[in-house]
């Protein structure tokens, strides 16, 4: 997986970035059928932020992929660590209704922990 | 009470995981009216992960069953944490308004405490 | 069906009656799973009116009876013209999203049409 | 009953006032026990238009007063017939939740109909 | 009174302009007090458009004018007739609440009616 | 005063209990006029919890009183100590607007403290 | 195309039906990325009624599927209009924002005309 | 001005296209400042329908212009009809407050009137 | 300046109280063109508390002074300790959009600090 | 860059000055086509404060500017330390959504970190 990058433009400053994501879709390996949610990356960057469109089209790899809830979270905690190495970064999925239950997955990772 | 559960598939990690029932129902033991509420389950896994198609008929269970808010909130925590012992459990009911109250029930659990 | 009704204390005048009832429930003849909606009557009373309380039983009936959306509609809309025999009637069922999709089915009545 | 009235500002010209008063409490003469809701009365002025602090003091006339619903509405369109003589007049009440269901009533009234 | 006004750059077409004043303000007088609403005035021109920044001062005037609300929208409604003669007219003032209840007028006008 | 309580069914464990009535109305003692807001009542049970039904009759009694903001969430405060002791106590009432003013009390206890 | 349907239960009597997916989703046949939307169908069954289930399936083909927003509405239009022969039939498709603007295509049909 | 329009998909049906451009900005005539709105277009296609991309770039030429709220709206309304020759077509201008004022601009059109 | 006061209903304990005011206005001084906002006081009581009816009046003073959004923010924080000497102070201004851009003043108080 | 600055009115008191403007628009620098956002600056001012016409043209300096979300973030957040000195200071952009992706900048500073 390679998501370009570019150099932070005030590295000696700790701050925020946020990218949602509301258009995100995978399947549920379960069933077969779509789910549908929001996608959050929030990172105090170090040297290096992430391109948007690249991240858009990094989303786009999941159109197709049957996996859990749970897991996609983590799965793209762990690739934006590889991808950027940031400061801190916290992911969070938010998956519209299924069988009357709205869920939503919150991980997160500090450098040095 | 047999709930499925699955193994955590990042289980170094600290997440949280969060199932919202905006459908749920149980019965008011002294009325015997139905009471309609919002059930919400908000964990940190450490083996296991809580299976979302087994909880949506956990709760199925209190549809005609005679039980306060006090109480069934205090049985869903038991449960939760006897079917995937989390390292931590919140569960929150809302309730519709009966007499022109509504009311809120919230209780949590942390392992080793 | 029996539900109590009152003599229109305006009976001289055309006026409009609604009450929604945003905690219905009832079963999918198809899965066995419980549906959740909103049900509307809106009439303009002729001699009668539908009283509150036996109103809100009524619906209590619904509760564990398999039936699809388009009948419920047309057996509440059936039922009511027996009980107050209307000038008009309007009955609307708004359902909770099931497989990513709400529905709401609309169904009137005119006196003499 | 009276209330203060004063000359409508614009006699020739058709034009519409609406008043909400969203702090519209009575009494169910069934349980006794209060009702809340919000009363809109819009009205087309002929020669008088309604003093606003004056209909402020008529409902609350009907604090402690046991009515129901459907009465209450009517008698305040006839009231205010009664009290302004308008070319048109509309009166909504809508009612907080009771036993899970919403209420809303709806009478009007048109000069030489 | 004098409000500058532009010639209709579309002269030929019917169309609507609508100028909304979310901060309106004048003075009650009964009380003194001041009234606080949003006056709306929506029009077809005619030759003649209300120039935004004349209008502006044009709703400063009433800012310590004691003025009843049925007064203040008949004379916003005429006053606009004068200043730009247009094809169709209609002055909407909306009240923030007064002893619990909030009032709201319109008045129309059509030319040729 | 006496309102009906019940045993905490959890009483080993610290959770919290809301009640949140819209309906409440007292009468303002300088001016004789209704007063209408929403009273929360916040807390941890001990030994006891307060009943629902009897909660909303406790309310009641408020309706025709005079009292002042202040006092009233300081007695609410008070009674509920007096009925079920519990560990920790929050209560709150939110007025609705007068002299285009909205007010909100805030009041708390803690057991020990 | 097949899509299961099965006999209007109140065939004798005109009433609309309302399906509304939130989680559509298509792909841009200029750009090869997808598009997000919801898509209403609101018809007045003659014999038929669309069966839910069969119409989630129905909407899942679409999800790999490169079309425009103007021919998707008008392809959903002529495949409902095929599968249940409706009296009045409209289908609506609102899309998520491309390059600052957002979308909607609203087509009907009614027959006989 | 040269616009890429696309053969209407379904030349034979009356239905309506809408899109809407929240991110549109021209620039007062008057102060030199930008002004900042959402342009919505609603039409009924003949045989050709606008492509989106390309109305994208045309709402950008607004951008550096200085025009007033009432000419844009008609001048995006002339530029569409001889871009698409539509059936009918709706413009309409919405902007943010300036001077405490809201305004909104409605134009329309209809071939053959 | 005297605004009138009352003793503190329950001087033992630490409590809250908060007046929002949606209708204050004062006059920009450097255009002489009037402000819109919305102000809120948020105090702990010591031994007085502020009377509603006298903050209405206070509030009215400032209706056609001339000053500037932090001024009047930290005016009112002043006056507020002169008038009854609490324990805790918050005075919050929010100002309607000027130019288009929002402002908030946020300054506070502690007894001894 | 000079931007006016006034004399802090209350120079001895720690308190929070917000200034949003959700009108700000600057230019991709990569595809040259206009973003559009909200930027708000919330301050504790030292000896001056930022006086609000002059950062609206402050603003306007970015309208046909290449410059990436987290740069101008950060050119905005240096540029006001420039211009006040501030105690402490928080700057957050708000980006419209590009490819189904909202983007969120948050950057702060505090004298003497």
């Amino acid at each position: 997986m390679e998501i370009e990058v570019f150099p932070n433009p005030a590295p000696g400053r700790n701050y925020e970035i946020t990218h949602v994501n509301q258009e995100f879709t995978s399947v549920c390996p379960k069933t077969g059928l779509p789910d549908f949610g929001t996608v959050t990356i929030k990172y105090v960057p170090d040297e290096l932020c992430i391109e948007l469109k690249a991240l858009k089209y990094y989303f786009l790899e999941f159109r197709n992929k049957g996996i859990f809830y749970e897991a996609v979270t983590n799965v793209i905690l762990d690739d934006m660590i590889k991808v950027c190495n940031p400061k801190e970064l916290e992911v969070i999925t938010e998956w519209k209704v299924r069988g009357g239950i709205n869920s939503t997955i919150r991980a997160s990772y500090k450098k040095g922990e």
